[in-house]
């Protein structure tokens, strides 16, 4: 992998004033074009070993385009509102909206090489982490972006000489630590776990480009040569090819399913529920202020059909807990901001902290059911929106997250009576809209596309909860009791 | 001031059961009124002694409302990205948008208040700090925010036994901690500052509501009989008066204005020009690699006319800076998120962390000059503009911002040659559109804004520098110089 760029590339000096004019010309046309059209955002990852020019590439591409237009980003040691959150998290912020180029120094890469380097992490967590990075990127790619990643390499000797170099100009000197040198003395095995990372993340959408960092004037044209290639490909068009959606399983042949399945017969006392309500209200918020909670969080899901009682539920949940320990999130259209993102984008920017509680109402699983049903996005992306939620969520758990998903849902005629109360009731009357009706006929895709997502995405770390909730008292202390158990069971 | 919050206030259950449907149904109802029209934010700040049921009565108000759209946020420790910007950044984070409520706990009176009480500030400053609170809170209202104050207040013997009672419940005990004990201790220290700092923040459009906290129920109906009073007067209509607008100088008889006045004559050798350049693009790199520069920020305006050759200036600075540490902000028209936030609040989120810089690109004298001349905002809004911004720059530097602004302009007759070589270079044609062609009609009109602008904002903190640009090599190296001067200035 590395072989190439250990060839001692160069480019003299005439040759490169010749081609840079040119060439900053084109970059910063194709960047305006970017701009102009707004419909993907450039993705530029940066890695490779010290001394190797990372830093004046990156300003050279600062200079020869507009850097307003430019979101460089580096990141060091993490902050405290950063560790408390999924490790991917500190990236998501820094992603670059559509038109924009967003640069991003020793991104998602970098923790993972480091660790196994230093030895605190094995090659099997290593290959995991890799494959977290291939999906992530899949992911980013499926959503729209450019993704171009930069390995800046040198060969030992030449990384040596050229920190000795470095460290003897005092006009560079500040740019060698003694971390560096420290580093250097890993330079075998950082070659061999980085070429290993390289390889497993080298993917047709999201390729490597291994630059040779020896010589200033064949890195930078490098760099920009591939770049500026990139970009006029995909503003001609060219989109790599998205991930192909696999078949669902058909419905059974029998009619049932598991929402068919629930029991909307049953009912609780008024008395009974009141006690129970009491009790774990009590409970809950108990468990919310235990020691071990405060290295956790709690992530609650609420979907369901229109009238099933989703907002009396979660009204009967934050009354469980302390106002400034949760959010309640309601999930609308997107705005302007967040359309200029991946999808998953506006969920990601409302994670809580630990020891902090954020329900969602309505949430990413929008994707595959109103956005599915009402071909708001094309069947790839739902499609694909399955495993990219899987994953999403499975980070979430890993960070402490307990994700506790709830489906509540009412049969098709308790919704109709519902529905006609609402109408009658002035009060009421603001909950029902035209909308709501035309949902209801489309009562069987909903099903379907719910059932679908029980079937692909409920699994042990982030079960659905299936709630029939003809029965609002039983409804909401079941949802209360699940919860419970959930966050005792996770502490 | 707190006289009437010792009376022993309560009201009976009968009559709480009573009144509290009705009230939360009215609260609701004006809830979903003001989430319909969206036409102004609600803050609640919640202050006063401990154990008089601050968190009981937010979490009831949480209760009876829809807690989906009310934001509650305490303020506890700062987080580290907190720290490292003005004091007043983490409060910008968490205002609430248009049609939204608010809830803050411990906002920004409290450090103020609870350092006085310590003693490590005098009189003197707590009084400039309310002085400061009460500028904010009338831009927030100005802005069209709804701002209610409550101060819990108990008497020292009540708040003793409250303590107590909840220190002996094992349910309650938790909320009881060895530093609401250590804060019992200094409770006339404390009510005494409080009373000073409550009597100098309690205006007409921001009022405190002293509420007794010993009953729950006389505390819960008061703030929300008070919030929903408040609520339905705006919703109908009633706006408190904004700030009026003071008159401002006429031009000077004799024509003569500081732009006027430049010496645009001026012009330097493209060889100079080159050395000039270098050097200070290279002591500009030193300063900003310098140690004292970690404790500091940089915050550059670049303001001026159009085709002054902004760009290519800001083009020259970044060139000296490393691309990890710099951002460059361009400012267009507003998000829709952003527009549903005061107008400063899109610059504050662009707020550099220490050791950083940050390049607003047009900024928000856009208030003051576009916003003005195109009167896209009332008269009163640019006028009140003049002295928030002057405060939010002394902000700025109070938190170690360096902030240089820059007014870059030409010759009437220099624009216009500028003009038409873009038009007829195609490579630059983007760069002219026929909106340059509209504000040039208005050159006056800007002009004069421009000098009103100068007039009210250049100050000894945050001073305005007039670059004359006819000659783009002279304007960009005295940019240069100006920001090396500066930076070494203030390290």
């Amino acid at each position: 992998m590395f072989e190439s760029a250990e060839l001692g590339h160069s480019i003299p000096d005439r040759e490169y004033d010749r081609k840079e004019p040119k060439l900053r010309e084109a970059l910063l046309k194709a960047q305006y074009e970017l701009l102009e059209n707004k419909s993907f955002p450039v993705i530029v990852l940066i890695g490779g070993v010290d001394g190797a020019g990372k830093g004046e590439t990156v300003n050279i591409l600062n200079e020869w385009m507009d850097p307003r237009f430019i979101h460089t980003h580096a990141f060091g040691e993490m902050s405290d509102e950063e560790r408390e959150r999924p490790r991917m998290w500190r990236y998501w912020r820094a992603l670059p909206p559509k038109g924009r180029i967003g640069i991003l120094f020793g991104a998602w890469h970098t923790d993972p090489i480091v660790n196994r380097v230093a030895g605190t992490t094995d090659n099997a967590q290593l290959e995991l982490a890799m494959e977290e990075i291939v999906r992530f990127e899949r992911m980013l790619v499926d959503e729209g972006a450019l993704i171009l990643k930069f390995w800046f390499h040198l060969s030992k000797k030449v990384q040596k000489k050229r920190l000795q170099a470095l460290a003897a100009d005092p006009k560079t000197r500040w740019r060698v630590t003694d971390t560096d040198w420290e580093r250097f003395k890993l330079y075998n095995k950082f070659r061999k776990v980085s070429e290993n990372a390289l390889r497993e993340t080298s993917t047709g959408y999201a390729p490597w480009f291994v630059v040779e960092g020896t010589d200033p004037n064949y890195r930078y044209l490098t760099v920009g040569r591939t770049l500026l290639d990139a970009l006029k490909k995909r503003l001609a068009g060219n989109k790599p090819a998205m991930s192909r959606p696999a078949a669902l399983a058909e419905p059974a042949l029998d009619g049932r399913n598991v929402l068919s399945s629930l029991d909307y017969e049953r009912t609780l006392a008024r008395k009974a529920y009141n006690r129970k309500l009491e009790k774990y209200q009590g409970e809950l918020n108990l468990l919310s202020r235990h020691k071990k909670f405060r290295n956790k969080s709690l992530i609650i899901v609420m979907e369901g059909v229109d009238a099933a009682g989703k907002g009396g539920s979660i009204r009967r949940v934050t009354g469980a807990l302390d106002a400034r320990h949760y959010q309640v999130t309601p999930i609308a259209a997107p705005t302007e901001e967040e359309r200029a993102q991946p999808y998953l984008w506006r969920f990601w920017r409302h994670l809580p902290r630990r020891g902090r509680v954020t329900i969602f109402d309505r949430s990413w699983y929008g994707r595959v059911l109103v956005e599915r049903v009402e071909k708001f996005c094309s069947e790839q992306d739902w499609m694909r929106a399955y495993h990219e939620i899987n994953d999403f969520e499975e980070q979430l758990v890993e960070a402490g997250g307990i994700v506790t998903k709830f489906w509540v849902t009412v049969t098709k005629e308790e919704q109709l009576r519902r529905f006609r109360e609402r109408e009658k009731t002035p009060f009421k009357s603001f909950k029902i809209t035209p909308e709501d009706w035309r949902n209801r006929k489309k009562w069987n895709d909903y099903e379907r596309a719910v059932c679908d997502m029980i079937e692909r995405t409920s699994n042990e770390l982030a079960p659905w909860v299936l709630v029939a909730a003809n029965d609002k008292f039983s409804a909401r202390i079941e949802i209360l009791k699940t919860l419970c158990e959930r966050v005792e069971a996770a502490l």
